[in-house]
């Protein structure tokens, strides 16, 4: 039943998270999110902030921290915009930068909120196969766009575009919005954000929900002209004056200024990545060539749903769609070495529990 | 210049908040903020959140801090929905609710956000004159809208719709949604909760910022029929998954337990109402009858604006906006007693210099 709802939204399939257990302990390898805890600093920053001036309103521009985070980037703080997560981010883009006649476009095969965003706000969009192999093909994305939205490194695949890549559709569409959704470019890829001076259609969007730890404190921001910032907050101020509440502004400063604590948990989680990929691929797994956080991966001989139930039944959650093209595959997190070791030892229990005959050298990684 | 719009903003006027000093140290009764910190309860809760777990993403649907919501309202948890700050919850109202061929209405002289976000999402609006003491007067409320927007108590005036007047508006309007939006109705007024029962197309939208103390926080919610929540969830889950950090759900809930901290709060900031109205009035002052945390007020003999300037001049902020019918009016939030003797003090200086002739009896008041 759907009484009173607006014909704007009745045909909508909203964005379906990944799975928040309350009942028991998983090995949450389904969301992404950063397995060691935040910055000490940004614990800091918050337990200063909270106290009596909770009961006044936050700065509604968060100076403070777009100072900070333009002084970390070489930006100004004009060219940088603050949302409840790059998901609000995301979210407003949508109206501040399409038009309602002009298609925008982005892989078939990426980030499953850009369509409903496009549902939202009755944007037309085109989706863009990304080839075999999952990688993005520039040519279709070569002009005659009403916008573009790239995800480097790509989710759920986790493979990167190559800057130079992203060059040549910033220069084919001069007169549309290019966004580079950069959630996870801090696990590998290298950031569009220095090309930024270059090009007055370029948002590159960031969170500091992976690489900072904080996916609870929901912070993110975009760099790019003073004139695109001008439009989000545009869209903002329209939608809602404080987006941002003073805990929010206060961890998130804390968690730039940490500098080394990021460089360390970083180093951390690429190491055990590679890790775990070789583990894998020993494991008969094809991996993608991951940049992120996680690996798409696929089993030859066992379906992907199998194993993401087989997982679930071991206590590990791991994420897994029913959709075309990706049907086989599961994206996994990267979690702490004991974490992926207690998956690897699951995956080849299953494997083994399946008859299939598994190579010595997987068994050896795992001692 | 405007490059890179989408024709949806360009038009767009955003909504201005009240000032937010970083300089220097006002009284600051221009944005409705409660004068008292939130309680202590409110920030225990903050900081047992405050460690490892931010990493992990809040529970997208609030479930526990529903549930209390739902508990101390009489309501079902799958009543209640949570938004950053009641200005999201109004905001998602429009696409959740409303067609883009039926225009909505609401009062000429009231929260000016309506407007702002009827904007944002294309929505045609329809403004009903309040009468000229700006009572609402329900004869043109009476069928035949898109949808209907009460706020009561009514913002800037203060001025509470009786519960009677309620009614007859949803009953005349039972194909459309009626939202009230009860900002500051623990200050005074007769919320329209206890008919949600009664009324598949009531939504009341309340905040934790005003009586609860918790504006840096950003959290607000709406009451009403499962099916309306459901909308609104539709809305949000196209929009953003989390929009509660998982601070922001934890102090929310500390706060409403702490019913006796609210109790008490409620009284004193009532109280100084009460003593701040005798002596405007005595000052010569026309107040409206204020349901709410803030009285709006206007002087025969010196415009508001001066008012306003030399009060800021004074260090103490007060709202005033350059709009019709209200130009000559000033809102003055409630502070302590302390914060309301210096604005009063202030004002007899103002009108004393301007040369206008005061009762005694203020003049004792203040003493």
């Amino acid at each position: 039943m759907k009484e009173f709802w607006s014909s704007r939204i009745r045909d909508i399939v909203p964005y379906t998270p990944g799975e928040q257990p309350k009942d028991r302990t998983f090995i949450k390898l389904n969301t992404n999110e950063n397995p060691y805890p935040p910055s000490p600093m940004a614990l800091e920053y918050i337990r200063r902030a909270t106290g009596p001036d909770l009961r006044l309103y936050p700065d509604p521009d968060g100076t403070s921290l777009r100072e900070t985070l333009a002084a970390f980037n070489g930006l100004k703080p004009e060219q940088i915009f603050l949302g409840n997560g790059s998901d609000e981010v995301l979210a407003m883009c949508f109206p501040a930068f399409f038009e309602p006649d002009r298609p925008v476009v982005f892989a078939d095969i990426t980030y499953s909120f850009y369509p409903v965003y496009a549902k939202l706000y009755g944007q037309p969009y085109r989706e863009i196969p990304l080839d075999e192999h999952f990688h993005l093909e520039t040519e279709p994305y070569l002009g005659d766009n009403g916008g573009v939205i790239l995800t480097n490194p790509n989710a759920p695949t986790g493979r990167a575009i190559p800057l130079h890549d992203i060059r040549a559709i910033l220069e084919a569409n001069p007169d549309v919005v290019v966004i580079v959704d950069e959630a996870y470019v801090d696990f590998g890829a290298r950031s569009a954000r220095e090309i930024i001076y270059a090009y007055p259609n370029l948002l590159v969007v960031r969170t500091m929900s992976k690489s900072r730890s904080l996916a609870g404190l929901r912070v993110g921001f975009a760099m790019g002209n003073a004139n695109l910032i001008a439009a989000l907050n545009c869209v903002k101020n329209s939608f809602n004056s404080y987006t941002l509440d003073r805990l929010a502004l206060a961890g998130a400063e804390g968690a730039i200024h940490d500098v080394e604590y990021q460089r360390a948990t970083l180093f951390k989680i690429m190491s055990t990545r590679s890790w775990t990929e070789t583990v894998l691929r020993h494991l008969g797994f094809s991996v993608c060539e991951s940049s992120a956080n996680f690996l798409f991966v696929s089993h030859p001989d066992l379906p992907a749903k199998e194993l993401q139930e087989g997982l679930r039944a071991r206590g590990i959650l791991v994420r897994w769609w029913d959709k075309p093209r990706i049907a086989n595959y599961l994206r996994i997190s990267i979690g702490t070495d004991s974490d992926m070791k207690a998956l690897c030892q699951a995956l080849t229990d299953l494997l083994t529990q399946a008859g299939i005959s598994l190579e010595p050298m997987a068994q050896e990684l795992l001692q």
